[in-house]
């Protein structure tokens, strides 16, 4: 009999009805094939604990926090476990420890290294509905982890993976991953299938839908993701199992306002300027995300960008650096915004990346970085000039190209 | 050096301000001690649990039940380890399973089969504050269960005793065990010794302060209880190690208002009436508290009482016995109250039946029913009368009475 693997956020089980609803289809489901259900905390519920947890300590250590971030998934899967046997089905709840997902001593953000799926095996073939605890695992001592942000997504593509399936279903409350952000772009299109290094660098670029590991992991073990909606049976964005093209397509274009910008003006020229500063910063446990260098005569500029949760961090590191290197001045936006254009063969036709910068040229929007990779173009900009700049990309780049439709139909 | 087990209960971790009060109070202590606190859910959160689990399924199954209502503890192990931290103290917090609290398989009222405290004790030697969530365990197969009532009590005597100590600390909200309600009995006085089995009794018929499972626990083990307030240092009331007495002495009056009665009449006198009724009522697993039997000619009539939650079950059942026995009919009165006296040497001093009867005479107070044991007599009378009932017998037998104060000044 065939398993699917059903990963619920924490949305789809917010309220009691919501569960109600999950139940109902699970049960469903359940007629013609083997289930496992992932599920994340009820909305809102990590949060709230989260919150009274920094009431009481700044640096609460990080062992107590997942102790403490670990029993919003336990709230869910009982809940949905009782709402599925009073439909008259089977089911078993499993936490992360009970279902031995095994993980790192990473605290809040631990690395899976084993699923242990016997027990899960077992309760299937009993004919249970089996229902896990997503977010969360145990290490060899026992101990409590959280796997971090997106961590349910990783416990249902691990798990697919640990039982060797071909599709992991990621349901979520929109129904599939769009050309740009729909609340903003009208025009904005579900993508029916996508690779995983576009869905990658979609994620990292703004698209909150799925998170890059668990797109990683998905990627390594060549499952397929199907992202798509809780409680309807239309399909979704497949991610993975696309051939590359080489035509170039644009697949999708994303917008991120949650990034700061630093610079570090006048720094004196030495060989060890840029491996200095980067290691300052890493040593913080800052990512950064874009990096310009700028030479004048005997002096070096840098800007870089990153998260705007790492700010102030950052910023101070950078004001140490500015003493160690004897820069003249730290300059600073807080708030800037990231417009990614992401799809195939981008860097392999630079037709796209002057498309980009004539696009909003015409918009006389000033581009204060831009960074290239394979398959993706961003640019930074400043915060009000992020939503138009985004609107017209996606009408020039890809309401007006046919090539997207094409492809689309494949 | 010297161990304490300390437990606080749910209104003592209530607020982020309780538990830092906590917090602070512990750190004091383990200056001079080493010290495990056991604790139970916030106030409130175990029952807000329930409440959704019950909208979702009226009768939801008992494993996932356990599931949800072991959550709260987790939260309360977790805040309390990190108010410590911030203290500048080590702890380290274990929820049921972790502490290795093994229990048989009794969802919803486990009864603990073994400590191991092996993990304890190292955590203990490494200078650690242990946090331990009370009220659940785990099974031999990895199944999360809990106590039922009071079982945070249990938790902390259990873990007392496993560790051999002479005493266990259960921090509340009152300061100690009152000769009577305070809040209807002005002039109750605190008790400062008392036995197991006058503890066990006052438990039993009322006062909800302390559960007769952690009694009988202490009792077994010779462990001795210091029932004592959460935020003071001051001396509370000490069950155990009290010498029994040949005088009578009325250690307490309680008074329970969660009664119902139920009395089938007019039951054909056959030698098996009493076996029937009560083998179908414990088939239904309802407690039963008093039993009047009375015969006249060739027919029976009982009544019995028992808690007011299960009233609607017990009807139930009655009204079957009825049709089953050929009675002629069931009558009830789903809340009465009920009065008990409480001390040693009750019964073999009938003065003191005699007295009761008396004060609840000279208040025209109609007594329903009425049992004795060895050291309680209680009277079942209606709601109306119940706290006037109260208050007069506290003042004629225990006020008036000098024997108290001899006794509790020993």
């Amino acid at each position: 009999m065939n398993i699917i693997v059903k990963k619920y956020g924490g949305t789809s089980v917010a309220t009691v009805e919501r569960i109600e609803k999950i139940a109902k289809k699970v049960v469903e489901l359940k007629k013609k094939n083997k289930i496992i259900v992932v599920v994340s905390a009820p909305a809102g519920m990590t949060n709230d604990l989260l919150e009274k947890a920094k009431k009481i300590s700044k640096t609460p250590s990080k062992r107590e926090l997942d102790m403490i971030l670990s029993v919003g998934e336990q709230v869910s899967i009982s809940l949905l476990s009782m709402a599925i046997q009073n439909l008259g089905e089977k089911s078993i709840s499993f936490t992360g420890w009970q279902a031995s997902i095994l993980t790192n001593e990473n605290y809040n953000k631990a690395k899976i290294k084993k699923i242990n799926i016997k027990r899960i095996k077992k309760e299937l073939e009993k004919d249970n509905v089996v229902i896990l605890a997503g977010f969360q695992g145990v290490t060899k001592k026992n101990e409590i982890t959280t796997l971090g942000r997106g961590g349910s997504d990783i416990t249902a593509t691990a798990v697919a993976a640990a039982l060797g399936l071909k599709e992991v279903d990621i349901c979520t409350d929109v129904n599939g991953v769009y050309t740009s952000d729909p609340r903003i772009v009208n025009n904005a299109k579900k993508i029916q299938k996508i690779s995983y290094e576009e869905m990658l660098e979609m994620a990292d670029s703004g698209a909150k839908v799925l998170h890059g590991r668990c797109v990683e992991l998905a990627a390594k073990n060549n499952l397929k993701i199907h992202l798509r909606s809780s409680f309807t049976e239309e399909i979704g964005t497949i991610v993975g199992g696309v051939k590359n093209m080489e035509k170039p397509i644009i697949k999708g274009i994303t917008l991120s306002k949650n990034e700061s910008k630093i610079s570090i003006k006048g720094i004196p020229y030495s060989i060890n300027v840029l491996n200095t500063i980067f290691k300052e910063i890493a040593n913080e446990g800052i990512n950064i995300d874009l990096i310009v260098e700028n030479k004048v005569k005997d002096e070096i500029d840098i800007s870089f960008t990153l998260s705007k949760n790492d700010f102030e961090k950052a910023l101070c590191v950078s004001n140490k650096i500015k003493e160690k290197l004897k820069a003249k001045n730290v300059e600073f936006n807080e708030s800037v915004s990231k417009i990614s254009v992401i799809g195939y063969g981008i860097k392999s036709n630079p037709g796209i990346a002057a498309k980009v910068f004539e696009v909003l040229s015409n918009e006389k929007i000033p581009i204060d970085m831009v960074s290239c990779s394979e398959i993706k173009i961003s640019c930074i900009v400043s915060k009000e000039h992020s939503e138009i700049g985004l609107k017209k990309l996606h009408e020039k780049l890809i309401e007006k190209n046919k090539e997207v439709e094409k492809y689309e139909n494949l």
